[in-house]
């Protein structure tokens, strides 16, 4: 994917997703790759202003205590390394924005703003992963 | 993405994951991206004639109340645009068809037919989402 | 997706998602596409030696008996066939093998090794797909 942005559509809500769609951007941003992150639903609702870091739970079939016991940075805190090291943009689904009654202020400043579906798909060049 | 098309596998039986996938479906005809949806499993069994507006939940991390006050149109609605607008193929996979044991006429008519697996990967041409 | 390879992030642990990765991975291959598997969290829990035929449920909105009744290979012989048809790699991911407390001995054969997440960047060159 020389040249081409990753594009990760963030949906879910849980810690354990993302946490590994932050280690994805990571690892894209440390290869050199641009990352185009946008946020819709629970994944929108988890990167409200002052709730980042709470407790979003794990996937049904997961075990919260094993991801609680590893420690590690917070995923807020490797998408914060990761915007350091590369280009990493994140935009929130105004669709998404509008049916959680959010407001740009209302949000975590690792969010760039936000932009509707069509904007997000004008910049898609390569993969485009939902997580 | 330019002339190239966004593959969607469709496996969550959601309302929500429903819905994102329509939203990027619209998203990408509107940029006049082709979208290809296959059909699996619980993403299926939602397209079934009769049931497909029916109430279908939402992740475990969710909150229903929320995607139900906000209202707008049902995700089967903005499909049905969605094909109206541009050149989106849904097809339901022969696999999961067999596992559901349904017929092509069980299925809602947004459905364009089904196919094996292997045929998918011959439209495969871009990016492709499993959601 | 000519001269391609589908990149698979397996993250979900649930015998339904698992089987749907393995089928993708089967009709990728018998397109004569490389597959480069990437196994995270309660996806590499799923492969520990000894534990990959066991039951892992199914999501939750889907029905474990519809899964079960169907019958067919299990998705790890499905994975098998598709490593003997085509070019099929599987690399756990070496943050998750050290969260789980993995190490390569514990891990089916199937899986080839593990690697940073960084190394599974260098490989992709076509659609990163999450599971």
């Amino acid at each position: 994917m020389d040249g081409q942005t990753l594009s990760l559509v963030l949906f879910s809500g849980t810690d354990d997703r993302l946490n590994a769609a932050a280690v994805l951007t990571a690892g894209a941003a440390a290869m050199g790759h641009r990352v185009n992150i946008f946020l819709q639903y629970w994944a929108l609702d988890a990167f409200r202003a002052g709730r980042i870091t709470k407790d979003h739970g794990v996937a049904p079939e997961g075990d919260a205590a094993i991801v609680q016991r590893h420690g590690g940075p917070h995923w807020s805190e490797i998408l914060r390394q990761a915007k350091d090291l590369g280009e990493v943009g994140i935009h929130a689904c105004s669709l998404s924005m509008e049916m959680l009654g959010l407001k740009e202020e209302d949000l975590d400043p690792l969010v760039d703003g936000q932009e509707g579906v069509a904007s997000f798909f004008v910049d898609v060049d390569g993969p485009v992963t939902f997580i």
